[in-house]
């Protein structure tokens, strides 16, 4: 039996671009090869750089692109080893691993459907020793869906600003919004000030290009910069290159078009199936975009024990317990799966929440 | 003026074959889009992994691609963070600095015209706590040049194996050899046993494909494929695909010919000037291959000095002493200036070497 994947946070085949992708790769190594396929930067391809400037309103030397936005993270974590940050619980799981292997202090603050609780923010920076940063994932975060309100984004805001609280906003899904009011990113609201802005285009372009990027102050650009240096020299210039052809070609809005609506045909067909096979056993968030939705089964549920049987049962997700959640709960993508698999994967998934554990 | 660089360690921009990896970056975007611009094996693209492993007679699973070969020495370092590790003096100054940065206790070695001194790695592996590894470039080394003797490989290879010592061959200079015979790597001599190989196709294809690859032991890939997996998930699959492919149609050898004669062409400028203008106060190698040759100017002079009144005349170098080297060396780059200005820099080198320091 073939294993249907809600575990993969990754987008189904169908949404990759890959003919025109095939095609601005072309394109601009030709024009631009001997800038592309030399070293460069470390900061990143230039032309790209200065797009996503203008489009957050900064300079360009604010921009510093990487290998992914994981790797941003990585040097940004390096700065601030030994220090105290401040994350969501649950969230998502990579950054945490960083954060713990290089010492750092994770302090988890709880959040509810609407979010981070500001409250619980404010507790903190009035309680414990000053932290690095505050890490959000304010929009569609992973692992959960959830959505920080406008009114906590301003709260959020006003808490930096009084509490001198460095925000790292990472935003890799805001723009893959398939229904609803789009938000104000922090970055926005904070009017750019003590907030460090990161997305990347794996979700609205591939995540094969390897693009990450995060909107900086100029002193920790550089500082970030000089550890890319010391790390790889030069970022990978071709997927950035490429990119910026697919921008430059007015390629990016169709193709995002496009993509939100592969994504919701997936989620509907997530919420139609669990309405249908655990509507009286289970809940769940309607996320109005992003590639996840949030699980939480009756609590004697331990979805690490469920996984086990999931997978021999041919469905995976990830428990909520991987990213800091609780044990009933789980982590379920809807962006990998073709829609006609959703329903057979959460009717092997109902199968076995309703069936008692073999003693 | 225009500065005429021999501080720039990288190919002239006629070495890149823009045009034909433009095609290869396309066909194999088009081909196997889904595999490159998805998220996958944090090991490398598999057909790329597979060609290298063939090319070393080891299984692909022993193969570990990385976005440049620094950033999997940095894994490597990171595995080995805190211990002690053995370097030639001069070495590569980039390692040297991520070496330092992770506490790890740097013992140089001294080399001389035949490479590192196996006699005195002998005495340090009798006589020093064990080091976690030897880090050495036998082949065309950064910064001076020098290759490693035969009968030098041969001890080493033995030094090794009676002392249980891992070695870590980088080589990434070896192919592009202009001239005389080649030499077999440390790899092959130890049938690859306690040696760890490394190599990068950014001097044989293109820096900015960023591909840099290691031949490791099984257990210790996987050591390193978590860390990968942990800072970027995937490495930049385009630029290995677009290498493979260009090594799958046989582009590979005629392009490392072309490479190889203008690489050649340049070091003979370079010699030829430095005959014709400093034959009298400095000493030079003559390497049969690869970026760099080692000047060593009279003992009174420090290149430190001299490269700041260099750059005012319009030429640039690396002085030794950034690479552990004596003051009165410099490592010149004969691979990156136009062979019609190698004359003329050598020339405004040679002109500050004669003529006194003001007071």
């Amino acid at each position: 039996m073939e294993p249907i994947s809600f575990a993969r946070g990754i987008p189904a085949p169908e949404c990759l671009p890959v003919e025109e992708l095939a095609d601005c790769a072309r394109a601009v190594i030709e024009r631009d090869g001997r800038t592309v396929l030399s070293y460069g930067s470390a900061g990143g391809y230039a032309p790209l750089r200065e797009w996503i400037a203008e489009r957050h309103g900064v300079e360009p030397a604010r921009i510093l692109l990487t290998n992914g936005s994981l790797q941003g993270f990585v040097f940004l974590a390096q700065h601030f080893a030994g220090a105290k940050v401040l994350v969501e619980r649950p969230t998502y799981d990579r950054p945490l691993k960083i954060l713990r292997g290089l010492g750092v202090d994770v302090v988890a603050l709880p959040m509810d459907e609407e979010g981070l609780d500001p409250d619980a923010l404010d507790r903190e920076l009035r309680s414990g020793p000053s932290p690095a940063f505050l890490y959000t994932i304010p929009t569609f975060q992973n692992p959960t869906g959830r959505t920080l309100s406008l009114d906590r984004r301003r709260r959020v805001v006003e808490l930096a600003h009084d509490h001198d609280l460095l925000v790292l906003e990472d935003d890799p899904y805001g723009l893959v919004r398939f229904e609803g009011e789009s938000q104000p990113t922090l970055f926005e609201l904070a009017g750019g000030d003590h907030v460090v802005y990161s997305s990347s285009f794996s979700k609205t372009v591939a995540p094969g290009v390897r693009v990450g990027y995060f909107v900086l102050p100029n002193e920790l650009e550089r500082e970030l910069e000089a550890l890319a240096v010391s790390t790889y020299i030069t970022p990978a210039l071709i997927g950035q290159a490429t990119v910026h052809e697919f921008l430059r070609r007015g390629s990016f809005e169709p193709n995002l078009e496009r993509v939100r609506n592969l994504l919701r045909i997936r989620r509907d067909a997530m919420l139609d199936a669990l309405e249908r096979d655990l509507g009286d056993e289970a809940k769940w968030n309607r996320p109005e975009g992003g590639y996840f939705l949030w699980l939480e089964l009756p609590d004697e549920t331990d979805t690490r024990e469920l996984l086990g049987r999931a997978e021999a049962a041919g469905v995976t997700f990830v428990p909520g317990a991987d990213f800091g959640g609780a044990p009933a709960s789980a982590r379920l993508a809807y962006s990998f799966v073709a829609p006609e698999e959703v329903g057979e994967g959460v009717r092997r998934l109902a199968a076995l929440v309703e069936q008692p554990v073999a003693a």
